[in-house]
């Protein structure tokens, strides 16, 4: 919860009056029935306290995705997570490539020391380069990546995502992989540290359920690491009943839906295309990335001007190294996505 | 969520082949069918983000319980609250009474510096007396209690309640007072120190929908306290999104649930009192306490042997100062606590 005006995130439809959101990256196809069937089952369940262990969520994600139980954490929302990794550790020295998701620089300023952030060039689009390697020191006690990044789109460079793994271990250094967003690219565009986690004793990967799967207002997220030391920690110090009832029945639930979402990101991807052609047509700059959602650039005003139409985008003028201008927006269905591109042609006059 | 074994608290159905739990303090009269509606029609809600600002809910909070909306924090069930509370102050030394409800301990032990226990005495039925007022210094940054308190069901006497707050204003001590089972109290019989919240800008009180609505599954707490900058430091140090959307459509439906309340209470404390007479005719040693739960005492094996018949009770072994053969049983339906009743019966062949 928060108190006052400092949210500074995309999706708050809740004080702006809007009637389509393009600031929040879910899946545009909303919730599975499945997933919405087992939170509404739930419901018969939430008298008796939730399972402390996630005991069939976790053996069902284990499963899925291939890895021992004991490697998975899940928590309240990948973003409480962030907190919970960056509490754990306590990093004297971390090193923060940014523009990037605000999260990360929030839990630092409460539990971290001394923070570098490393900006990331626009001439490069922002991606990552292999300059970041030279910042990676013995000194450096946590790396916090994201992959693809949010808000620009831009996928780690696979063989730069194996020198940053070997760099890490030659100095000793965490290396903190938010995926949320893998699951939301397109086949072979954003590879997972997955297949490497067992190589890295100081590997922790972040993802979610939110996201793919339309779940942002039940909190599921998860975390695979083979430290067992910093998982403990982590359940050390946040209550034990964190994972609700109705999110853990929506985890398992959603886990089934392998079709739903092979059909949903092709169509996601098609949707992509039709937007990226359409802001070629209008000469508007933009970074397209591999995810769900493309940034733009170089539009100072116009996040104002597409919220008097009820469109809400993400302004991303409070990212370091971003500014007035730089906006993200949601792939979403095409009617909305018509919708969008109808508003910028008027609102551009083009 | 947990990692291991090291659980320690009562309702661990997932890890217990039981029938019938005794050991959560939950509502037996389930969850109120419009809770269970409001949670299942949040299911068409849950692809956006859940309001960061808990808008809705607080707003109605604030009405039903007649404070201005700025005094009222929500949190992922009121455990959480614990801890965000005790990160956020870090207090320097604690006094803390026990035995009592273990996350205290647990949160201090994270983010709290000096921790002094303050045993309660047997021979009082580990009831709170003025002697604590000696405890209080300039010294005692926070004083943690739980009105009633868990596991005895102890109120505190309503003169006391005010020497201590009086105390705390002189030794300029943070008060938290822990209310979660006062509305699960018969009329008169657990004074709230509501009443005296903006007497004191040091006083915070945590309450919770888990028990008396039975939303344990759903987590769902709230604190009040008159003092911002407590209020802000809290949602600091966690995201934004704590609350989950069922969590939050399932506190709106249940503050309408008045009749209910009344109903199920009546109800609880009608069966409390059918237990208490068993309890006294099996000649059982316990504490009755005020709230809905009673403490059994002086039976050795008990636990073990309920749970041979497949029925959980606490075993408070774990709580200081009380001892293997303490046990606490909810006060459930009259089908269930014959079913205890008789169980007991057997175990102890009377």
């Amino acid at each position: 919860m928060i108190i006052g005006d400092n949210y500074g995130h995309g999706g708050d439809v809740y004080k702006n009056k809007i009637h389509l959101d393009f600031s929040a990256n879910v899946n545009p196809y909303g919730t599975p029935e499945e997933v919405k069937r087992a939170i509404a089952e739930s419901a018969e369940r939430v008298s008796i306290y939730p399972d402390p262990y996630c005991g069939e969520l976790r053996a069902k994600l284990a499963e899925h995705i291939g890895v021992p139980e004991c490697f998975l954490i899940c928590g309240n929302g990948a973003a409480e997570l962030i907190f919970q990794f960056v509490e754990a550790l306590k990093p004297k020295k971390t090193l923060l490539p940014v523009p990037s998701f605000s999260e990360y620089e929030s839990a630092l300023e409460v539990y971290g020391q001394e923070v570098e952030l490393y900006q990331l060039e626009r001439e490069n689009d922002f991606a990552l380069t292999d300059d970041i390697l030279w910042k990676i020191t013995e000194d450096t006690d946590l790396l916090m990546l994201c992959n693809p990044n949010n808000p620009t789109g831009q996928p780690i460079d696979v063989g730069l995502l194996f020198k940053i793994l070997t760099r890490c271990r030659e100095t000793d250094t965490w290396l903190f992989m938010d995926e949320c967003f893998v699951s939301l690219t397109e086949e072979g565009s954003c590879i997972s540290m997955f297949p490497q986690l067992r190589a890295g004793d100081k590997v922790f990967l972040l993802n979610a359920f939110t996201k793919l799967y339309g779940m942002a207002g039940v909190r599921l997220g998860y975390g695979i690491c083979k430290n067992r030391e910093i998982l403990e920690q982590m359940c050390s110090i946040v209550q034990p009943w964190n994972v609700s009832t109705p999110a853990q029945a929506a985890g398992c639930a959603a886990l089934d839906c392998k079709e739903w979402v092979k059909e949903t990101k092709e169509k996601i991807f098609e949707e992509k295309k039709y937007l990226l052609s359409e802001l070629e047509a209008l000469g508007v700059d933009h970074i397209g990335g591999v995810a769900n959602f493309i940034m733009l650039c170089g539009l100072p005003g116009l996040y104002e001007k597409m919220l008097e139409k009820g469109i809400l985008i993400r302004s991303c003028a409070n990212y370091h190294g971003l500014e007035e201008g730089d906006c993200r927006i949601a792939v979403k269905t095409h009617e909305e996505n018509e919708e969008l591109i109808k508003a910028l042609k008027e609102v551009l006059g083009r």
